[in-house]
């Protein structure tokens, strides 16, 4: 496409490397951002750059943060002995909108994948390993992906931390809330049938958690 | 969704603000801001500053533009005489992008709409009667969305035109190339049988448009 304005062009182009951005939906946002009141842009355009600018990330567990330890770390009440693994700080807001983690996080920053390059070194894996070694922790979590890349690094950490005096957990797998077994991959459902649970306590945990 | 961080909120709301963006998808493209190199995101947030800053419109056909008079209206071998009246910059593009027309344009700036408060006053329509009657142009082809509000804005146009030299026109309409018969709406195939064309003459607007 041709635009009229090289400041229109470059507003486009910016928006075009966005993941899931084409070029005539990049258009259209910034063709609506030039018809909003200019307040309204600039808002958004400062809105990036302080976020950009003055973002932290918490010391202790490596999530996105507004202060150098972030509001679950510093929480009292949160039970600081059990320690949720996660990849990205997205599964963190997923985890913590169940409302039924009272525990802390460590934000891992990605997984082990040598197809993209992202090696062990890149990762929050040290800092765990010293958490685990002062032996403040009762239970790690691993709440990774369930993919070959995910239980890759599972394992990796899992025999770093051999030795540590910690319990290693993982998220159970099993055949989803609302799903039509005839849907569910065989894998998934042959995971739920191996761990299959007595019925008293499937109705014990569906209470922690209303649904 | 509660967030670790007001900064990452603050850009989260803004996202949602565009169209089609839900709250999801915004966190997408905030975290993904984030995993950015900080020139990045910077950049983006420049150009969106920049954009709504330094904008200018064409004096002569209120299109968006980089300086007072528009490239098209700038460029001499444009055809002057013919412009093209069309609803928003995005309609130029889009126009521009066939290839076919070598006339200027005259953007109106949206379209007569009382449901959303939108008069004849706010529309870039004065200047176009102002244009009309200098007796400097020969044609305006009315290039507007064929719905019930493009319609009533021609309707609107055409009559304030009235006396002046100039011949109206309005973009064909019919059925879509590649489009199956069966999948026109009633209105558009009625339209491309009364308005049928002679088959020579199909092959030679064929021609000038080289699919």
């Amino acid at each position: 496409m041709k635009y009229p304005s090289q400041l229109l062009a470059e507003a486009v182009a910016e928006f075009t490397k966005l993941p899931g951005i084409g070029e005539k939906t990049a258009l259209r946002l910034t063709l609506h951002l030039l018809r909003q009141e200019s307040e309204a842009a600039l808002r958004f355009s400062e809105a990036i750059k302080r976020l950009r600018l003055e973002i932290q990330y918490c010391v202790q567990c490596h999530n996105i943060s507004d202060s150098p330890v972030c509001h679950i770390c510093a929480n009292p009440h949160r039970d600081s002995s059990t320690v949720c693994l996660v990849e990205s700080p997205r599964d963190v807001i997923a985890i913590e909108s169940t409302g039924v983690f009272r525990g802390v996080y460590h934000v891992l920053g990605g997984i082990i994948s040598p197809i993209n390059g992202i090696g062990p070194e890149q990762l929050n894996i040290q800092s765990l390993i010293q958490k685990a070694a002062t032996g403040n922790i009762k239970e790690i979590i691993m709440a990774l992906s369930p993919t070959l890349e995910g239980d890759t690094t599972v394992f990796y950490i899992s025999k770093k931390l051999d030795g540590a005096p910690v319990t290693i957990t993982t998220l159970s797998r099993g055949v989803s809330f609302g799903g039509e077994l005839e849907y569910a991959d065989e894998t998934t459902l042959a995971r739920s049938i191996t761990s299959r649970l007595p019925y008293e306590k499937y109705l014990v945990k569906n209470h922690q958690q209303p649904l």
